[in-house]
């Protein structure tokens, strides 16, 4: 089930070319933040500790990779190049995972479900605010395909064999956050499309303060996560 | 269009227990192989010089993905544990892959197209000796997701632009002919279902002497493989 976005705007938003501009920019962000979440499951396969959980995760990585398409079908429809629109939000997601590289299969297990459940959370609340065919194929592209549970099962699991891994992973959690905020205002910034929408009068309902309200809940929903995992924030 | 095999065989060829056992050893590689095919495609697209390139690499992952499950649920059906079959495989291609790394962009494509072109001829070969129905199944498998041509437009185009590469790319397709081969010797010997197979007497037409047209043939295509390429042997 898709909740119904909350947009009161025109009728054809799209007139506006900064609101078509920010639309680009935030599927050219969701259509890379899966190609990246593709590559990274593979990645991490390598360290999976047997074959089970190797061909589980490859298995995650072709179900997210069919997730793809729809994004740049949809994007080429409004008369952007896909893969430019992808290419200039490419370098703050290879930077965060510069950042952020695990390293053993705990800390990209964790780094999975915490990191992009946080970047996932925020395009979602996003995507709320915006017209309903690109609320619609936000949320159905970012759908958890597995992940979550098989993270949290692997995870809890670890943790009650040894003890210290819990100790580590909540540092790293903490860490992934900050991280991942240290990324969102830089994307922000760099991105005057999307600053000109925040700041300016595109989107009824959004300003600054109901972008306070977002950041609330994403946090909270960080700490859920966390406590999922059996981590203390 | 898959052209039949040639088993002259019993009925029931799975009551004999080596031949059993040999099936089961040569559909774990297959499996093993694809798994692996697809941890390297989106490894090397990584180096990828484009986001088409790169996306395109992804697509045939996917693809290549979609080929094992059919692989595992006929290990299961045979009465094997499909990951225990494959993990008896695999030290012999991780040996391989540790010891073909690829340098760059050029190597991994050569790689990709050479290496598991000639992986793939053999596997074909052999299935071609047995029952109906493991023959099928290892060709639809084998089955090429594109890879070839985009191969060959890649390399034939950065020889172009590079002489250079073409003297470099001929000699890392030597050597990954030898390590291949180094590592089916190396299979072979230590798996005793395989050599009783060739060496006894359960597959009619199987023997040493077709075992030798089967090399030369294996050769014949490798060649082949590195002409398209624009490669000398």
């Amino acid at each position: 089930m898709v909740a119904s976005s909350e947009f009161a705007g025109p009728q054809d938003p799209f007139g506006d070319p900064v609101y078509k501009a920010a639309v680009i920019d935030l599927l050219g962000a969701v259509a890379y933040g899966e190609v990246s979440a593709v590559e990274r499951l593979t990645d991490d396969a390598k360290m999976a500790p047997s074959l089970e959980d190797k061909t589980a995760l490859l298995a995650m990585a072709a179900a997210q990779h069919a997730k793809i398409q729809p994004v740049l079908d949809r994007l080429e429809e409004l008369g952007a190049d896909s893969y430019a629109a992808m290419e200039s939000l490419r370098a703050g997601f290879d930077e965060f995972h510069i950042h952020t590289k695990p390293a053993d299969w705990w800390e990209s297990l964790v780094k999975a479900y915490v990191g992009d459940g946080l970047a996932n959370d925020f395009y979602r609340e996003v995507a709320g605010f915006l017209d309903e065919e690109t609320h619609k194929l936000v949320v159905t592209t970012l759908e958890d395909v597995g992940r979550a549970d098989f993270v949290v099962d692997r995870v809890r699991a670890g943790i009650e064999r040894d003890h210290l891994i819990g100790g580590r992973l909540a540092l790293w959690g903490r860490r992934l956050m900050g991280e991942a905020l240290t990324q969102a205002q830089q994307v922000a910034a760099t991105r005057e499309g999307l600053s000109e929408l925040i700041t300016g009068d595109h989107i009824p309902g959004l300003d600054l303060g109901s972008i306070g309200e977002m950041i609330t809940r994403l946090t909270q929903r960080h700490v859920e996560r966390m406590g999922k995992l059996g981590l203390e924030h």
